[in-house]
Formats: structure tokens, C-alpha cells, sequence
């Protein structure tokens, strides 16, 4: 679907849909597509809207990989195996690149083949916007960047950076499926929190365990930057302990749907058990 | 408006909403947010409604100014009058200060303060989306940028560099003000179209005949750096008198609304005749 729904390279300016597609394209988990179809599929909303709605956010997920590795950002060289796009291609094209993949989720989720209902496209585009903007993701970057020099080691700093920085995306992923079945959210928004924050953990946990090789990123870069991660403030144990008990959590929210939550259930042991 | 639409600093990424409102507040010209206004006006919009789309397009703008700026791109350090945003911040914030006011656009355009019909807001998003995307501004930029090695001396391609680098936010300003008022586009589109290229024409003469201290920024950087201009290609007398014939184009093509279009008749003229 993503694939289908990217610009082609046949326009003019064919170097910056190359770059789109090879920051979309390829090794990720799709695991933000993949909430939004299975949350979706709880209300029976047919499979291309969510399918069309995953790939908006998978795009401005790629979106903020492509700014997030720049030089003057994390200043990283390789991602999910392969260079990061301002190495394989340039900076100014993996900027551009970045802006086309926000700017191109927006007009996906604002075409008629997202939703009939154009009050629930927008709300969709409204949520997503939130997601990404200030209050967001956006917003938990510029606090993460912050941080190398601030060396802010709190947990509720860590945490709220979190929540900002990868939780929001995840929140949209689950809520979104609630909003296009025309359902109440609650119950997946707090699962969302739940696997966000167990998804965190987890990645601080694998950048200690795991090595570049089997990560397809470098590891250990947030020690390097004096960063302080979950594992630095709870100890391995109580942070794979602490993962545990969320996704436990997570699975709880779920309860009301009773056996068609199964493989978002599923879903949240997959996020802390995962090797990369 | 735009003052009261963006995020202040109380929030906890204090950093890019200063970048974000740094970036967008101040000196600019407000050209393109008093096109939608005053094309609102034909159609007895509700100022309220027009001032929100125009807000939302100017924060457009303005991100695409803050990531044109930057290092990597057209490195310039001077903007308005004053340090761009990544001189007066860093790089790192200023992308992220783009990111945020290109995302907060769609934000605007979703609340239903915007326009009460969720159909109108969702074309209007959509219309933006496609305005600032790859087959519009981004594609202009990277094609701009192609140019400096292409050294592609031809009239045709500069203008279509044009036509999608600025025109297509011309353009949008002055279809959103139709959309508002669900009136037919056409006339103002070719107003725009008009006016866009006439705009990109001034702005090469300016270049030519102004210094950096009137125009707030670097002048002679395309010479510099091997970019063909309307200037170079057609003479600065034809320049100029091709200037003047796109204005009165522009004029014929609102004769349809007869004296209401009067201020978007001398919009048009300011255009070729203003100093910055």
C-alpha cells in the first residue's frame, strides 16, 4: 500500500521521490501501520482505510528517522542496515525528503479514499498533527537534544520525553482505529500508552544487549552522549521487569474486547520480546 | 493572528516554539495571507475564517524559508533583516522549528474555527498538501537546487522551478479564498498564475538593482553560484516589460468581479513595483 501510495520517480524532480521511497521503503517493522490495521480490525472497518491511514503514519514516522539521523541532529550513519538517507543521498535532499514524507501523510489522509466522511479525515489529519507537532513528536526531540547537554537523569524526564517522542505516534496508531470505526478510544489509548512506553524500555534494553550488526543502527550512542536511558536509571532487571508488567498492562486495557484483541495482545508481547 | 495561533513558550520544548514563532513572526511581507483574505473577501467570507487559512499558509511559508536557509541548502545567514533560524538558534532547532510550523499548518486547518464544514477544511488540507509537496514547493526546491550543477540555462525551466517553488502558494492563497466562499476557482487561479510569475521576475530585477540592506538578504547569490535568472535570460528592459504585461493579465482576469477586486488589483501591481 505504502509503496503504491508514494510518488513515483517519473516527475521532474525525480532525486527527492527516489529519497522518499528509499526512506519508506524497505526494512522497517511497521509496527505504527500494523496498530492501526489490527486496532481498525475491532470494528470492523474495512481493510484499505486503515491500510491507507498506516501508511500516512508510517510516513511521518520515516519522516522523523530522516531528520532525526541528520548531522546536526543524531548524526547517524546507518539505518535498519542500510546508510541513512543524507548519506546515501545528500542532506539537503534527505531535508526535502523528510518535508515530502509529512507533508504527503497529510494528503493521503485528506483523500475521500481514507474515509467517506470528511468530519472524520479531518479528524484523523487533526490527531496526526498533534502527534507530530510541538506537543509531540517534535516537541520530544528538541527535549531529547536538550538533554545531551542538560543531562537531565530523571526518570520522569526520560519518561516524559518518551511519551512525547515515540509514544504519541503510538497513541495515534491505536486511536486511529477507534476513530475510524467510530468507536470510543479509551481503551486502546491506554494500551497505546502501555506499549509505548514498554517499546522504549525495550529499545534502551537492546542497545545494551544487542550489537549494531543484528540492530541494523549504531548502539550505546546515548552513553556516548551522556544521555541517560531507563536501563541507566532502573537497573536491567527492574527494566525488564518493569516491560513486563506494562505489556501485562497493556493486554488488561484490551479486556472489553475479549478474544478480538488477540493479536494486538500479541502485539505487545512481540514489542518487548522483539531482537531488533 | 498568527501571533495567537502559534504555540508559546510555556510549553516544555520552549526552544522550537521561540524558533517557530522567531521564524514566522516579524518582518515578512504577509503577502501571501493577504491574498487569501482579500480573496476571501469577494465572496463575503467571514474574516475570522480567511485570517485562519491565510495563518496557516503563512506558517507554510515561512518553514519552507527556515529549511531553504539552512547550511545544507542555500546557506544563507541573513533573512528579513535578521540571522536566519539557525544562526540565531542552531541547525538542529531550525529544522525542527520547520518541521513544527509546517506541521501546525494542517492543525489550523483542521479545527473546525477554520470553517465549519469539515468537507471545505479537508480541501483545503488537501489543496496545501499538494501545494507544499513534491509536486509543488518541495519539487521546486530540489529542482533549484539541481540547477546549480545542471546549470540548466533555460527559460522553460526556470520557469517551471517557479511555478512550483512559489507559484504553487500563490496559487493556493488565492483558491483557498474561492473554497471558502465555495465559489469557482478559476478566476483567481489564473490571477495567480499571473502574478506568481511576475513575482519570481521581480524578485530577479531586485536582486539586480537592490542591495542586501534594502532587501533584508544576500543578493547576486544565483550569479555567484551559476544559477540562471529571468534577468540573465531575457534582459533586464524585456524583464521588466514582461513584468508589467503578467500584471495586466493578472488584472483582465478579475474583471469578472468588476470594482470588488479592485485591492487585488493593486496587490498585483505592488508586486512588480515594491523596493524589497
Amino acid at each position: 500500500m505504502l509503496d503504491r501510495l508514494l510518488p513515483v520517480d517519473a516527475f521532474p524532480a525525480r532525486r527527492v521521490t527516489e529519497a522518499m521511497r528509499y526512506a519508506a521503503l524497505g526494512q522497517g517493522k511497521r509496527l505504527r501501520p500494523f496498530l492501526v490495521v489490527e486496532s481498525a480490525a475491532l470494528f470492523g472497518v474495512p481493510r484499505a482505510q486503515a491500510l491507507r491511514t498506516g501508511a500516512a503514519l508510517e510516513c511521518v514516522h520515516c519522516y522523523s528517522l530522516v531528520h532525526d539521523d541528520l548531522p546536526a541532529m543524531d548524526d547517524d550513519d546507518l539505518r535498519r542496515g542500510k546508510p541513512t538517507a543524507h548519506k546515501a543521498f545528500d542532506e539537503a535532499t534527505a531535508i526535502l525528503a523528510g518535508d515530502a514524507l509529512l507533508t504527503h501523510a497529510f494528503e493521503i489522509l485528506a483523500d475521500e479514499a481514507t474515509h467517506p466522511d470528511a468530519a472524520v479525515r479531518v479528524a484523523l489529519i487533526s490527531k496526526l498533527a498533534r502527534a507530530a507537532g510541538v506537543a509531540g513528536m517534535v516537541g520530544g526531540q528538541m527535549l531529547d537534544i536538550e538533554a545531551e547537554t542538560a543531562n537531565a537523569a530523571e526518570l520522569a524526564h526520560i519518561g516524559l520525553i518518551q511519551s512525547l517522542k515515540t509514544g504519541a505516534l503510538f497513541r495515534y496508531a491505536c486511536e486511529a482505529g477507534a476513530i475510524l470505526g467510530g468507536a470510543d478510544p479509551a481503551p486502546l489509548i491506554r494500551y497505546a500508552q502501555k506499549i509505548g512506553l514498554a517499546f522504549q524500555i525495550a529499545d534502551d534494553i537492546l542497545d545494551v544487549e544487542s550489537t549494531p550488526e543484528a540492530l541494523g543502527k549504531a548502539t550505546q550512542k546515548d552513553k556516548a552522549m551522556g544521555k541517560a536511558t531507563f536501563v541507566d536509571l532502573l537497573g536491567m532487571d527492574e527494566a525488564k521487569r518493569r516491560a513486563a508488567a506494562l505489556v501485562d498492562e497493556a493486554v488488561e486495557s484490551l479486556s472489553v474486547y475479549g478474544e478480538k484483541a488477540r493479536v494486538l495482545d500479541e502485539a505487545a508481547r512481540f514489542i518487548v520480546e522483539r531482537r531488533k
